[in-house]
């Protein structure tokens, strides 16, 4: 039996604690959140009881500690958590600040405990499908990547403030997708090209932000991968990527609600994607967590390590480098 | 070369025109409709004449007619260009009585003349790439068919009188469908049951006609197919059907006048289908005459004999038959 | 809190334990199975105790029972229930015999117990939205009805042969979808007609059962419903129907494991269906039975009731005398 | 009645040939080619005579030439039909030098001949569709384009020599699309960077070319576009383009020879595109003929005209300075 403590009990906090809960051999037994309300609450729906950092780090019963507070609590959780010997789900990303992330990896490799960072796409069923299938060889040598990711609406600017722009906070997903599927046999990004523009909302741009861009990546191996995001899509949550191989070419399209289609005299339409990042990317939570805790039991490596969440990282912060200078980037 | 007189210069007659005006070694020569100022304009868009039944049959120069003349001047026609030695494109129906339409098999078959009957969707390019695949192998062994055909709109039940009621006038082409795809081994409908209801227009209704459809048809060999039409699809001219085989299944979806896919808050949608059958078929009606004259020139028989036009005819009246009697008809 | 008792610890005794369990106000107090085996690793993995019929029926603190046991167990057990006063989910059918499965829905009014027949497709998200947007009048009135049901491969002729044929076995659910989606303002079947034969499997012909059926039912008010079955389809599980209204047309597609679109040499293909009912049905199941609960709670009528259970396998009875007689049979 | 010479009798030259021959007030003349027999072939094909340069510039006759003829000699043929006084259809590029191209315009503008640029793409049923929609605001203000460009394998790295390289050769059209779509307003590229491998054939990458690129432009207004292109499409010719805008999206599918989609054990598949560009804007160079001769004889202005060549070449010199500097370059 593994015991759990969660930090966060907001929206992901809730989500994670709910698909933990529900594995068998693992057990949630306690919850911190600042707000106490929302700790006391998740923590009676779980049976845990309400707890503070200090008390979760102390306490030896304690196996594993998942990470889902704010992102400014993250690298201090991870590195106090390492220090306690708990084992550390983290939720993307280790911190805003490359060297901070990768003191966290350091710090989690010093102490010898596990700690995967939540990059859940990897374990969406259509993107996992797509990797499993280049895998298999079906599409030969990948060679192009070309992603589409957008979310249905963009946030206030003011709750924009503190999420470290657009590439770290948004497109932080994508690049993990593009090192996943284009450098996964150790290939890695050798060029970078971002811009992009401030067209939904002018707030965003009051604060020092973008709401649409555009990145370009090239490989060491020269393999090409195009990113293009926006903070606006009319239509839903479209999170979408096609690779392109020497012998073929696989699209992950968007997930629907239902598979009705309706012909009437204007058109014969399908369902908008799944609304949001809680529908579409449920199940892979689901699979993200229990995955955890398969590889916790058997050893195996996670499919997102820390050094995947410095990585990513690393790629937001040469994007957004590459935006504010008008040139491209070398790694 | 080829010299051709056509019978009708109304909607069908003009498209039949200009598919075979535009073949090398085809040279339309004489145009014969009751209504002079269409004969005429017909006739000069493609530097032929004007020319009556009788002048027709009597110009030895004339090698071929195409009928697209109204119905119930068909079998005449026919009678009369077999007895003159014409090589003979009829539009379908060939007569609304099948012992008409059989005497006029008879008559061609006496007179040794060649005789292929309109029945375009065998050419359409969906239709015939999925027999292609049949022949093949894709999927096995057929044994079910599920036939979709429904028109955009009702026409005035006025127009509908002469029509020969829905089996004769619109399903035949189904039912040509049906022996061409799950007879292809010389199969034969045994059994068939059709039903049906006056839902669209209650004119229809008082002609004694209905609206909507259904027809089941059960062959020799125990293989199912079943037609479902209407004269009303608000969303335009839906034309499908899928072949259940021993292993796979093929589906012939509708055409689309453009690939456009549009996202918005409403939903994803593609065009609906190409309006009607001028439109659908505009393709098929081109390579339909092209075989008719690549058949003559090679002596190679045509893909629709007049033959299947009886049979077609027969399954039209065992359906109106059925109807009327509620009960299952033995063929 | 509502105490509940299972009968059936097989397949979807399973799953309905698993999806009643995990609700809240709901717990899972006995298993009863045959099996020894089976009954008591389902009550290990959920708490509960393995027992007996008389125990179960005798147990005060037993509000409701679940029956998914084999079919021939479903008529009692219903009776027993009723008399018991337990409120019932029992799996579909309520009996093979239309007078014994009327028996039970009057022993269950009699008794004032609530009973729910789990027509599971009723909670398909897809087959539920397309019945939502009929009800909103998205189509208009409905017509016609296309219904395509196919397993992926026919189980051995020793498992039907208590199956009570193809209608009572497989058809029932698309005789309940018939009465749902064309039925839904009160209609009937009028006439029914069915055919079929024994292509598949000659074993499924020697115990008098066909593998491949087609239905046609005309309702009271003219509407039309054809439902084509066949127990292999190489491709996977086939679950689809369209309606088409005055207004438009619905179609329920099937869902697929994944979104992933692969384009290679061979052409441009995706997933084959969810592979069987335990998949495609999967989250129906869930719904279904966190419906039955609800419905429980408010004292709202079920989705599917009894009665319509019975009504589903009057049209069974009807297509399996309209096969065995060769004609149309008037309900 | 407009009088027409032809230059170039090859694959292309054939396809527009027989396109304004069809035209009705159009006349094929005279066919110009270095290769006699293929000139002599077309000639006799449309009942028109063999010519060379000096006489069709001497006919006064000739209305219009349409240039066909190998890259190298459009900029000269145009120079020279503008002299004559001859109207100009010329297949794209004008030349590979900007200046050049530039230098045709002005010669172009001073005689005051009629000019247009055959960039087919624009008359593409699909394509020309989306632009509809975007122009009736079906979309609200386009944001971003995506523009996927590949063929279906790579000609020889010889043939590729006189070609420019992959931006004048093979994006150009892509660069046409980018303004067409995106600049509609008047908008123009304001930054490009381009980039791109050597992945499908070393030889290509021998002669100083890649096969394989990115671009990346951003308009003044700040709108981005990604053009994502390979010689290499295992699937075939890909051909699509999707934009983004403030209230939907369009996306502009392939093309595909039938609408049969084929399920079996191996999954559920639709035809791969149109072979190669012959095939899937076979309809578009019909179009665009039609179009070229509707505006001579209305006096409207093309759809495409010398300046948008000029435009398009510009972009392609600057996606080659910015490959070859590695850096991005102001337009």
């Amino acid at each position: 039996m593994k015991n759990v403590a969660i930090f966060g009990a907001g929206r992901i906090g809730r989500i994670h604690a709910a698909n933990l809960a529900a594995l068998s051999g693992v057990s949630l037994k306690a919850v911190c959140d600042p707000v106490g309300s929302a700790a006391a609450e998740l923590a009676q729906q779980h049976g845990a009881t309400v707890s503070t950092v200090e008390a979760i780090f102390a306490d030896p019963s304690i196996d594993v500690v998942a990470i889902a507070s704010s992102t400014d609590t993250h690298s201090d959780l991870i590195a106090r958590a390492a220090k306690a010997g708990k084992h550390i789900f983290c939720e993307k990303p280790i911190d805003l600040s490359v060297p901070r992330a990768q003191a966290c990896a350091d710090a989690v490799k010093a102490a010898g405990v596990a700690c995967m960072i939540g990059f859940q796409r990897r374990f969406d069923p259509t993107f996992n499908e797509a990797r499993t299938r280049m895998d298999r060889g079906d599409i030969g040598k990948p060679e192009m990547l070309v992603v589409t990711s957008r979310d249905p609406g963009a946030p206030p600017a003011e709750y924009l403030k503190a999420s470290g722009g657009i590439f770290r906070d948004m497109l932080i997903h994508d690049f993990d997708i593009f090192r996943w599927i284009l450098c996964a046999d150790g290939d890695e990004a050798e060029t970078l090209h971002a811009t992009g523009s401030c067209l939904i909302d002018p707030a965003i741009g009051l604060i020092g932000d973008i709401d649409c861009a555009a990145v370009t990546i090239r490989t060491r191996q020269g393999r090409l991968a195009q990113i293009n995001t926006s903070r606006r899509a009319a239509y839903g949550y479209d999170q979408r990527f096609e690779v392109l191989g020497s012998k073929g070419m696989l699209q992950c399209g968007n997930h629907r609600p239902s598979e009705v289609v309706q012909s009437d005299a204007q058109g014969v339409s399908s369902d908008t994607p799944e609304h949001f990042f809680l529908q579409r990317y449920r199940e892979a939570y689901r699979l993200e967590i229990a995955h955890f805790f398969e590889c916790l039991q058997s050893g195996q490596p996670f499919r997102t390590s820390i050094a995947d969440g410095v990585a990513a990282q690393k790629l937001a912060d040469a994007a957004a480098q590459s935006l504010a200078s008008g040139q491209v980037v070398r790694l």
